[in-house]
């Protein structure tokens, strides 16, 4: 009845801490049980990213400000990680109920600025990697180069959201594929144009991926198979609200 | 290395459009080409749960309101179709730029009060479920009355959403499964308990299965596979944020 194929989200184990400077693209390819195939989407836990890049602090060389210590004070909590997580925003966006929501420096909108403690060393944080879309591209030049198949790559993080309790994974860097999969002049089933309607794949995709991965298992990235992408040069950045036009800032 | 097991997203596609009264349950059975296994997810499109429960209205037959009529002037829309909007409403949370945010009658922020003119008859528009969890519910009550089998079966709908461009899905019904997957009090990779961290299982499921039913083609639900959820009473509704709670209302 359907000429269309499953999706297959497949989980891919490391089995050590991911340090400073390790290939991810070879740890990936090394540590998944399947051959990449052409195609294949590959979802990677921003915390891997973070630390093979260095993004990681230790909270105690930090000093924190006064405006630190101020807004810790109000938020019950520790004035250092407040310190970096000012450091990496551009601005606060809310703050209440003990939640600092901060627009951080690369334009994402989440809690934190995306610095996180959990799944890293006691009295250090993790910070978003510098510029998530050239990580995301080098990681897929690398598997091109060692496989010579043509993948996208994609960096997810984990951020809550307005109106809706709980989190899910979103696309904080991607390469390969486009960001936007855009049905705009195409029609539905009842031969009538559909409205703007434009779905973001890539946040789909890490959604799909984190069902997979999990937060307390050492399983930080997922090969997604079968899904169609149109392969060119998107990027996360051009897929962040414009300030004017977004109705919830 | 790892003993997790991949995900599987199965498409299901339905080869008429959907009638008033049909029987769901006994419409995915016949068309899946697989035979449902216990612990399935079952996510299934608004859009034909709306046409069976004959939630669909004759915009001819709209008398628009003043207010309606205002506001079609002022966003370039059809005041009949505001009218809908409105009547599906509890309240207007943000206008702007041609776009009409409300609070759904359930709850559910999002465009139009969920009220759509796409894959409907023209003149027509689809208005959600009235009880979406309820509406899941009866069809997972079916599909074990017909196999004997335990899935949970989700209602998805297409929401836009602050801060990012582009559309994802979301669940707007549950039955069978936690809507919420909490690690409170679990331990990461490091042995720090982490903190809380509550994973919105059914929207990223929701956001697997769109990546598999699209817009255009007639493949109203999916199949996931493999999913390990925790069965139980679960609702969407729990789900959606308290007001006072709502840093973005």
């Amino acid at each position: 009845m359907s000429n269309k194929t499953s999706l297959q989200v497949i989980p891919v184990s490391i089995d050590h801490d991911v340090q400073p400077g390790e290939n991810i693209a070879v740890l990936i390819l090394a540590s998944s049980k399947l051959a990449i195939n052409d195609g294949d989407v590959i979802v990677i836990s921003q915390k891997i990213i973070s630390k093979q890049e260095s993004r990681t602090v230790n909270l105690n060389m930090v000093i924190p400000s006064e405006l630190a210590t101020g807004i810790a004070s109000e938020y019950q909590k520790d004035p250092k990680l407040v310190e970096v997580i000012l450091s990496e925003s551009n601005r606060i966006v809310r703050m209440n109920n003990g939640v600092l929501i901060t627009e951080s420096y690369h334009g994402f909108i989440c809690a934190n600025a995306g610095v996180d403690e959990s799944n890293v060393e006691k009295g250090y944080a993790t910070l978003l990697p510098k510029d998530p879309d050239k990580s995301a591209s080098n990681i897929r030049k690398k598997i091109f180069d060692m496989t010579g198949k043509k993948v996208a790559v994609l960096i997810s993080d984990t951020f809550g959201r307005p109106f809706r309790l709980g989190q899910t994974d979103h696309a904080i860097g991607v390469s390969g594929m486009e960001s936007i999969l855009s049905y705009e002049g195409k029609q539905d089933t009842f031969g009538k144009t559909l409205r703007v309607t434009a779905i973001s794949s890539v946040d789909e995709l890490c959604a799909a991926a984190e069902l997979v991965t999990g937060k307390t298992t050492k399983c930080p990235a997922a090969i997604i198979r079968n899904f169609k992408f149109i392969p060119n040069n998107g990027n996360v950045i051009s897929m962040l609200r414009d300030e004017k036009e977004d109705l919830f800032r």
